[in-house]
């Protein structure tokens, strides 16, 4: 593909987070189209097809034989990740792939492979790398602001548990929930993960408990370096999406700290009132969801290394494994047990 | 008009305001679409047109003529804006106009005049109204959450002077630049302004002094419920534009602060460091201007009172004329001087 | 006097401010100790004096004869103020004075002459400029971090009127509350006031209106260096002691904000609450009425330019009266009017 | 003792922190005065002695002789507490002890069971409970404000290591530096803390390394009720004293954050720019402090439950042991196994 057009994007998967991105790609990035979509259901592709004035694909295979598709978007279930990354790559179209690229590391690494071996541009999709607050953080991280990086801290609470169906399926919480936070613990401190302890506790949702899984998370991450991370989640926070980065050093400190809906105060007599947190990652990463496109989009038509290439994709899928192992068996797991 | 089908506003004068407002439309507000522009500039027009694949018309009485305008934006020069509204008022358009309605009290009466006749829906676009963090400021105050009002306070200040051949054409710094402040002090006062007292100075800005204009300026104005509005502005701020409400009652306090580029905090040995403020009113009133559509649509589909009515466009186009004199003479001037 | 021994500075009037300062020279000023006090009341003196352990003087003269006295501080009601500082002077005595000096010029000037005449120290409680907030922004002024100075902006409310009994004596809010504004204002910007528009309200306050004197106070201050610096105050804020300085220049702004209660904050499903502002100046400016004795020790004992001299204080008397006949009259007052 | 005179208090050790005690004892405790002094440096206790114009006492014996001495606060080395508690205690005194009561728990115990059998008072010198901001969010989680507490975090990092003399014989970070934070754990939680994970790094400080000790610590605290807390320290923040503590619950969160030097705020080109934080705990917890003498005052005079029980005391010194045991073996260890 050339730089002399802009650049055709196919999505496979039109749910909640393949719907953000089709807007995105059609109204916000300039380098960029929607070429085509594809869902599982005839319907919902019809519809969401209809929405942006193009047409639906009948299948993959006529999605990726597609000419004017030069990228293709995968939005489907985590299962079929690693296979629509392999077809896509024989098909040399570039791949971007929501998170996590699969729950099976063997997988994982077929899908690297195959992108490597077909030379297609290839990037997951951390969409928190690209917020402008967690952004700057990494920033300072790596010009030295900080000196040396010592101990990193992030907060992960989401505003409600999703259904309890769609927490069946997904994993648990160290793969579905806190599988960003292992990215941004990467990111931040620059160093792979060697080591790691990790709680999980079923609180107050009797549902999680009785479907095996925890409401209320903690990791502490050992990187290389000897850095130490600790992380804090939670599938409820009353008072919205509570989502802050922070790394520390021998030189300073850098935070990216919430967002709020505005920037109002109130004063009254005993108190004063700053508004409320956005409410959900929607609202909270809409700049980075953006900032995710454009980042794609030139890397897809300029080259260079990935944005977030399949080893970044790769790491927090095992330190998610690790984590359950540690927070099911009580001790501390090291990343060489993972494969 | 129904509300079976989607707005068609077509817009006329499409500089930087008109094509950030084309683009907002054909954006980002399901309800509406663009439906035609205008521009004096036939290239203009063609270039913007093309943007949004809509046919550019040739003249105003051709886009007007259309049936598929329901509304009019009109994004013209000031001088033009009255004749405008009445040859679209007359020909049974909605009508949305930018600031300020016309620098002319006669021409400002006339106007709305036409539109009451017609019976058309008539809306200013004072944008800053639809900020979050300000319109929450204004909620507070109606609510009575801060009991009798009795102070205000708005702070104004731009990034960098407009080019010195638009500043001799704009009106000067109260009807071009303080104007919004008129309007936010209204707004949030909710109480008319009574008399002012205004103070202007060229400090660092030899070009604003030679046009015989302000860089620096001050006003103070007494609504008719006793509450003082003070408002300071300046054509330069070097930290970026700087835009903060305040409103003061017998119970309370309410503020709309400053937004950040991004909430990453850097600490480092002697102090810490918080991001830059937006850099102008493009990225600091993203989201006014959004709202701005989305109001002025539902407006123009459902009736209701104006948003921001032809009273409201017209008050403080007097206050900045009380103001000039205010500053030139050294004596406050009451409104009822103004005609 | 040598800086071998410590200042024993003697407190005439240990009222409220009176006490205030006793407490903080005989407990947190090393270099100084309470030496005698004198109070119009001898029950109060009496009282006072036990407290601390030390003799009440039967009279002022008493107190000035005592060679144990190096200092004394006039704490006593304002009318009194210009005599005890040329009897002090007389006596060879450092001068510490409460704000204002006199509220008569001619009274303020006869008592600087003395303290000059007498090369006695001299200095002027105006304790604002030692609360460590607002002195870092005028040593930000002061070192040109923020260019050339074009406005400043000061906030001051207090949480709540005063006994009506005290209102009446007190000079009206331009000379008992704004006075220290005014001195903040020639603080802050470094630059003498030259003109004053000023008005005044009784908005809420029905024993204050029916007084002749104003709840809400604006003021603007234009300085010979063309700065324009407003102000506004307020006899009662619901939530608080609210005191704010701003000043802005052509490179920059700083800001002395509010202080907290405490730095809590409870997040609940809405919103999050910040603590309650200090209640008053006794707790908002603890760590200013220190500095205010550290500085007046240091400079009796050590000599150098006087913290806040007779001409500082003589200053925002001036502009009081300005104030007063600006908003009595509806017209801008030139300081030159003043004598 | 009766309530109507004020409280004797003799202090044992007259270093930094008994010299801090005793001024805040002197000067700011109206309901109490300091009786006597006592020291191993026969010198330091006739300085301090002298400072405060009272006599030094030969022994401890001579001390807890004196009718005037109503209390003893104990701030000698660690390894005398639980003598000096148990003579306190024989002699009828109400009893202060520094933190920790001691690195021994059958020590710790013994100094229980003798206070209890004498039946005086007893508090330990956990200051930070007494911070306004820590206090605020402790009782907004006790007041159910917050629901169902499930996570905790806290943050405690020194501005610069101790003299590398000091950290050899201070029983290490988890004894020496982080029991305060593991008595925060239980002061905000309100549970016991039941497991521990615990892992230490010496990341920079060759000194610290050579020692055996760490630079870096991070622990995990699970309590009884379920909740977790998180805490990570550091011997050196280039930007000051970082002391935050935060509680999350069902309902919501409270943060207790940093307290700065001073609110002024620097706008300059590209950021702004806010004052540094306090350098260490004689700025950040001076308030806490003088809280923790008015509170063992009222206690000793008043009577009721001790504002930090033995049993507070005992805690962290059990959690203290059981974390240097959980970084050495990197294992978690249940609070079972500490005796």
């Amino acid at each position: 593909m050339t730089n002399s057009r802009r650049l055709g994007i196919a999505i496979a998967g039109v749910g909640r987070i393949g719907h953000l991105h089709a807007r995105i790609i059609a109204e916000q990035v300039p380098a960029a189209h929607l070429a085509a979509i594809y869902d599982i259901s005839a319907d919902k592709a019809a519809s969401v097809a209809a929405e942006f004035g193009i047409e639906a694909a009948a299948s993959i295979d006529e999605l990726l034989a597609s000419p004017a598709v030069d990228a293709l978007a995968i939005c489907t279930a985590t299962s079929t990740h690693s296979e629509l990354i392999i077809k896509a790559a024989a098909a040399g179209k570039a791949v971007f792939c929501e998170k996590p690229i699969s729950l099976s590391l063997p997988e994982v690494d077929a899908a690297i492979a195959a992108t490597a071996a077909a030379g297609v541009p290839f990037m997951v999709g951390f969409n928190r790398r690209f917020d402008p607050g967690h952004a700057a953080v990494e920033r300072a991280a790596r010009a030295g602001e900080l000196g040396q990086l010592t101990l990193a801290r992030i907060t992960s609470r989401d505003p409600a548990p999703p259904p309890i169906d769609y927490l069946k399926s997904s994993g648990g919480i160290w793969a579905d929930m806190l599988i960003h936070d292992f990215d941004m613990a990467n990111f931040i401190i620059g160093s792979p993960v060697v080591q790691i302890w990790a709680q999980g506790a079923a609180l107050f949702d009797e549902e999680i408990r009785a479907a095996g899984d925890f409401d209320t998370a903690v990791a502490v991450l050992t990187h290389a370096n000897g850095a130490i991370t600790t992380i804090d989640g939670s599938r409820k926070a009353a008072y919205g999406y509570d989502q802050r980065v922070e790394v520390f050093g021998t030189a300073g400190m850098a935070i990216s700290d919430n967002q709020r809906v505005n920037n109002a105060q109130i004063y009254r007599e005993n108190s004063s009132q700053l508004s409320a947190l956005h409410y959900f990652f929607l609202e909270r990463y809409t700049e980075s969801f953006r900032n995710v496109w454009l980042a794609f989009t030139n890397y897809a038509l300029s080259g260079g290394p990935s944005p977030v290439s399949g080893a970044d994709g790769r790491a927090p899928v095992a330190i998610a494994m690790a984590a359950a192992i540690s927070a099911q068996q009580g001790r501390p797991v090291s990343l060489d047990e993972i494969h």
